[in-house]
């Protein structure tokens, strides 16, 4: 008898209602750059991260949270009214320690409160930087999970897949896989984990940060357990598991 | 200066409105079966194809419509009232020659509408039956191109992802081309075109026809140009350009 629990990967956030998330681990994946940027403020010890859609309620928590900084980033630029932008070069430990970090990020959050309403039981958060945390704590609790990539104003995205692959390469034989999502993300991850650094110039958000100078920036992204915590949803924020 | 026609790949039919499609050509793309189907009935002979996404319309239509065949299935079994399935096996010349094939399809139908609606200047089908006519056909227009994967009940599917793939790999010289979909959509197909209908045993839309013996289908969908015509809609039909 086959009980493995049920993994799906979901290539946009359009497409996540379409799978059933309760009683599932859901993975919010936004290499460019949230996920990563969270992962790497929480390692380098904030107190907790606050994940906002807008800057409103952005500049709002940020008044209301004593030792706050806000984030947010508009085309390559920290956004009016905030005080940081959504580099993960941003957030060493001389900075962010014992700070809480309120990050307007569009894409992840969105997918995070779709997760949410539709009964997620758990929602973490997963790039290169916190991959082994990722894989070994899906491997641990034995329930079904969901690699939901944030994408970019909803359109397919290649660092989140890989990302998704990345992790598939090192759990599938924990889960039930039948997805040809899956089975892609994994094969990109293969075909390409050799030269990560070099096959993310060939996408379509390299060339959109990059020309605000950023390529250290996502090169960082794409680099394996540099931040190496797991980041968890409860009550509105994101802390160390 | 550049000024090559765009192309996109668009992954399921929840993500074609994200895309601008007016002034396009878009591909419908449903590799098991629909898109099979309609290349070999035409390259056979039939005078017209009329896609329908319910059943009700499809008899009316059938009734309606002299030296018609009515076909559509449910689980691999002919839908009640119809006379016939979706199996491109179904349509050789000696029965469909001439005739009127009323078809009723999910997913394939629902891209088409959602195109029209949107705008697009043309309506064409594809698979890999007939994938240089739908290559040279492309090449010559110069106009932006959009191609539609049909997925299964909006899920990703590798199959049309696939020959999205095939395409792209013979006719990107002609088109710019910033759109991670597409990117993907080659790298998948480079990596398995040698060994195409084995890798098609992998995929989730193999194992959930395959119950029905459908082995031989689905090898023939993945066989390049053994339908090699362009069916193109027009007044609410696909006929042979």
């Amino acid at each position: 008898m086959n009980n493995k629990p049920v993994l799906h990967t979901i290539l946009s956030p359009r497409l996540l209602d379409i799978y059933d998330v309760s009683n599932s681990i859901v993975v919010i994946i936004d290499v460019f750059r949230a996920t990563s940027t969270i992962a790497t403020a929480l390692f380098n010890g904030a107190a907790k991260v606050i994940p906002v859609n807008d800057v409103a309620k952005c500049i709002e928590l940020g008044n209301a949270t004593p030792n706050s900084i806000t984030a947010g980033e508009r085309d390559g630029k920290i956004i009016d009214g905030l005080s940081n932008g959504n580099s993960p070069a941003e957030y060493p430990r001389s900075f962010i320690e014992g700070k809480t970090l309120v990050l307007t990020t569009t894409n992840g959050t969105k997918l995070l409160h779709i997760a949410l309403k539709n009964g997620a039981d758990e929602v973490i958060t997963g790039s290169f930087p916190n991959l082994s945390a990722v894989c070994d704590h899906l491997k641990l609790q034995n329930k079904n999970v969901v690699l939901a990539c944030s994408a970019w104003k909803d359109k397919f995205n290649l660092e989140d897949t890989l990302f998704a692959g990345a992790v598939i390469n090192r759990i599938k034989e924990n889960f039930t896989i039948h997805c040809d999502s899956s089975l892609m993300a994994e094969e990109m991850y293969l075909l390409h984990k050799h030269e990560m650094k070099n096959f993310i110039r060939r996408t379509t958000h390299w060339h959109r940060l990059a020309a605000f100078g950023l390529e250290k920036d996502l090169e960082y992204c794409v680099s394996e357990d540099v931040a190496n915590i797991l980041p968890v949803y409860k009550n509105e924020t994101l802390i160390i598991l």
